[in-house]
C-alpha cells in the first residue's frame, strides 16, 4: 500500500490549539511534513488552483501561498519523502514548468513528482487575464505540455555531465541536445540546462476526471489520484486506469491508483465525532437541507440533536445525483442524530473517517484487498496534530498487518513507488 | 554603503578544491549565502536567463538552476539577508511572478526583491518556442507587468488579514479586493490570495540598460544594478537614475545604485593574480587577440610571459568601443606582461580587484565617495572560499573606516536598503 498527504481542513485554523497564523507558516508546512514522513509515507501531494476562495471572510483561500517554494522548504528539511505538485498545463509555459520541477527534482535528489492538470475555472483564468479554453484544445495543449516537458526533463543524456576538473570537460555536449519540439499550442527548442537527479526525471501524476483523463493517465501518469465513495466505484476507475495504460502499450502495474481519505484519528468513535463537529458545526446550516435533498427528505437545521424519525426512514431514497447518498442512508439508519450523521463526514470531498485508529486502518485494508486502490491520499484534519495522529495510530496498525512497509525501499519518489527510470519521452510512447 | 551579492566565476568549477557538482548543489548555494549574511551584505542578487550556454563542453551553464527554489532554501536557513532575482517581464504571466515573489516574500519575512527586466536574448525566446518582441512591445510589456505585480501584490490591505478565531472572522473581505487591471499585453482580475509580508511587499530592482531601462528603473525600482567600468561613467549612470526617479515624482535617495565589482581576494598582489590567473588561464588563447584590438595592437598569444614593449607601448591608443580599453592600458603600462596584465580582469563584466583585501576596500571607498556608487554587487571569484575571503577580509576594513555597518537595521530588505513601505501600486506613480 502507498500513502500520499496533503494538508489540513478549512476549519482547522479556528481550533484553539492551532496557531490562526498557519495560513503563511512554511514552519507549520515543513513539520507537518516531517510528520509524514516520520510515518514513511510515499508522498506529499499538493493540489493548487490558483484561485482564490470567495468567502475569504470566513475561510482562507483553499491552496498554498506557492505550491513549489513549499515543496523546496520540504526538500531541504526532509530527506525521503516524494514531493508532488499539481501545475497546470493551461496557463503555464512547458519551458518554466519543467525547469521548476527538474530543479526540485535535483534539490531533493530524485524525490519530484508533477501532477499536471488542466484548469477549468474561470477565476483561474480570471488571474490570467484570459477565459478557459474550450476542453478539447484544454486536453490538446497538456499532451503537447507534458510531452514536451518531459523531453527537456530528458535533454541531458543520463552519463552527459561528466565535471571532469582535470580535463576540463564540463559535459558531453553531443549528449545534451536540444529537442526542438512545436505543436499547436506550446513549442520549445531546449535542451533545458538540468543535468539528471537520482532518479532521472520527475513522474507524472494525473487528478483529473472523464475519458480526456483518463487518456492523459493511461499515456503518462505513474499514479492517478482519484475522487470515489465506494469500493466498486474505485475499483472501476482503477481498472480503467489500468486499461488506459495497456491501450498505450505500458505494464499496468506501473501506474498506482489512490484514492483520498480524509482522517480526524481520536481515542474513540465518540471523540472522533466531536472532534469533526467542532471542526465542521460552522457548516451545518447549509449541509442540513443538502443532507435532506441526498436523501430525498425535507430535514429540519434546527433539529440536530434528533435522530430521523423511522417514518423518514422508511421514506428515504438515495439520490442518484450524488454517489455519497446511499452511505449517507447507511449511517443515517444506524441511528445518530443529525449532527453526528454530518460528523461521518457524509458530505465531504472524500471519504472520512472519525474515529479510532483501527477503523481507519479496517478501511484501507478492505479497499486495498478489494483491489479497488494501490493506495490512498491521506488528508488529516487539521494541521497541527492530524498528521501525528494519524502516524502514531494507523501506521502501526497497517504494518503489524503487514499491509504498509515500516522503511522506505530505497532515496527516490520512483524508488518508493517502483516507477521504472525514464530519460526523455518513454520511447514506448513517443511514437 | 549597501552590498549585494551573486555567485561564483565560471571557472571556478575546476579548482581542486572545489567540488566540480557545485553547479547542481543547494548546498553549497546556501553554505554560501549564510556566509554573506555573516558579512552583513544586505542581499543576494540571482541573474537569470533563462538561457543555455553553448559550450557545455568546456563551461558551467551560466544561471541557477532555478532562481526562487535556490532563494527559498536560501530563506529557510538565514534570517536576515535580503533575496533578489531576476524574473523576465516577456516570457512570464505576471500572475506567476507576483504569486512566487510575494510567497518568497512571506516565507522570508519580508525579504523578497525581484529584479524586473525584459529579455532580449533569441536563445531564450526560443525556449519558449517564440521570437523576441521588438523593443518598443517588450517595454510596454514591462511596464504593464510590474504594475499589475505591484497591484497584485497589494491586493491585501494592509490589515485586511484578521484571523480571528473566536468570531470566526478570517479576513476583512471588503479589503481584499481585485485588481481588474487590462493592458495591452497583459492583464488580471485578482487578487491574490497571499496577505501582506513583515515589509508590505517585495521591492522592485532593475539591471537593463538605455532609455528604457532608465525610465522603469525611475518610475519603480528601489535598486539598479549597472555594468559600469569608471567613476566617471558610475556617476553619470548614477546622477540620470535620480533624475528619471525625480521626474516620475519620487525622491532619487529611494532608488539605491549598486556597481559590479568582481573579487579575487588573496594575501597580496601576487598570490591574488596567481589565483586569477588559474581561474582564468583557459581563456587567454581568445582574450590575447581581443586586449590587442582594445590596444590597437596586434598581441602574439604566444609571448604571455612579455610585457608590452616601449614601442608598443607608445603607438597604443584604447579603443573608444570598449570602456575598459583605458583601464587596459593603464595595467600595460604599469609594467605587467601579458598574463598579469589579463589576471587584472581587464576584460572581465565589471571591474576586477586580485589583490590583498585592503585593495578592494580601498577601490570600493574612493567609488562611494566619488558619490558614483550608493554600494556593490559583489561576485567573489569562487564558490567554496570566494565570498569568506571578501567577508572575513574587506568587510572589516570597511567598518573599521566607518562605511559600512557592524549590524542589520532591521529585519527586512527595505530596512536594510531605506525603502519606504507599499502597499499596491505606488499612488504617486499609479497615474
Amino acid at each position: 500500500m502507498h500513502l500520499g498527504n496533503g494538508y489540513g481542513t478549512h476549519g482547522a485554523w479556528r481550533m484553539p490549539w492551532v496557531d490562526p497564523t498557519s495560513y503563511t507558516s512554511f514552519d507549520a508546512k515543513v513539520r507537518h511534513a516531517q510528520a509524514a514522513e516520520r510515518g514513511k509515507l510515499q508522498f506529499l501531494f499538493l493540489p493548487d488552483g490558483p484561485s482564490y476562495v470567495a468567502d475569504v471572510d470566513n475561510e482562507p483561500p483553499h491552496y498554498n501561498l506557492d505550491v513549489m517554494l513549499t515543496l523546496a522548504a520540504v526538500a531541504r528539511e526532509t530527506s525521503r519523502i516524494g514531493l508532488v505538485a499539481t501545475g497546470s498545463t493551461t496557463f503555464n509555459e512547458p519551458f518554466n514548468l519543467a525547469r521548476q520541477f527538474k530543479a526540485l527534482d535535483v534539490m531533493s535528489h530524485g524525490r519530484a513528482g508533477w501532477n499536471a492538470v488542466t484548469s477549468s475555472g474561470e477565476d483561474v483564468a480570471a488571474n490570467y487575464g484570459k477565459r478557459v479554453p474550450a476542453r478539447p484544445e484544454r486536453y490538446a495543449r497538456a499532451h503537447e505540455s507534458i510531452q514536451l516537458v518531459q523531453a527537456l526533463w530528458g535533454s541531458w543524456g543520463r552519463d552527459a555531465w561528466v565535471h571532469d576538473q582535470a580535463s576540463g570537460q564540463f559535459a558531453r555536449g553531443d549528449e545534451v541536445v536540444p529537442i526542438n519540439l512545436s505543436g499547436e499550442f506550446v513549442a520549445s527548442r531546449g535542451p533545458l540546462y538540468i543535468p539528471p537527479s537520482e532518479q532521472g526525471q520527475p513522474i507524472i501524476f494525473q487528478a483529473g476526471g472523464g475519458g480526456n483523463g483518463l487518456e492523459l493517465a493511461g499515456r503518462y501518469a505513474s499514479g492517478v489520484v482519484g475522487a470515489t465513495f465506494s469500493i466498486e466505484d474505485a475499483r472501476s476507475q482503477r481498472a480503467a486506469i489500468r486499461e488506459a495504460a495497456e491501450r498505450a502499450g505500458r505494464d499496468p502495474d506501473e501506474v498506482k491508483f489512490f484514492a483520498g481519505l480524509m482522517t480526524t484519528i481520536a481515542d474513540d468513535k465518540r471523540s472522533g465525532l466531536d472532534r469533526r463537529i467542532k471542526l465542521t458545526e460552522h457548516t451545518f446550516a447549509q449541509r442540513i437541507p443538502y443532507l435532506g435533498q441526498m436523501l430525498g427528505l425535507h430535514l429540519d437545521p434546527a433539529r440536530l440533536d434528533e435522530p430521523l424519525t423511522q417514518e423518514q426512514l422508511a421514506a428515504a431514497s438515495p439520490s442518484p445525483r450524488d454517489p455519497r447518498s446511499a452511505l449517507a442512508l447507511k449511517v443515517a439508519r444506524e441511528g445518530w442524530n443529525l449532527r453526528d450523521i454530518l460528523a461521518h463526514g457524509v458530505i465531504d470531498y472524500h471519504p472520512v473517517i472519525a474515529g479510532p485508529p483501527v477503523e481507519a486502518a479496517d478501511h484501507m485494508q478492505e479497499w486495498f484487498e478489494a483491489e479497488a486502490v494501490d493506495g490512498f491520499w491521506v488528508s488529516p484534519d487539521v494541521y497541527d496534530d492530524g498528521i501525528d495522529a494519524f502516524v502514531d495510530g494507523v501506521i502501526p496498525i497497517l504494518q503489524d498487518r503487514g499491509l504498509f512497509h515500516r522503511e522506505y525501499e530505497g532515496t527516490t519518489l520512483r524508488d518508493h513507488l517502483g516507477v521504472p527510470a525514464q530519460y526523455g519521452l518513454d520511447p514506448r510512447i513517443a511514437g
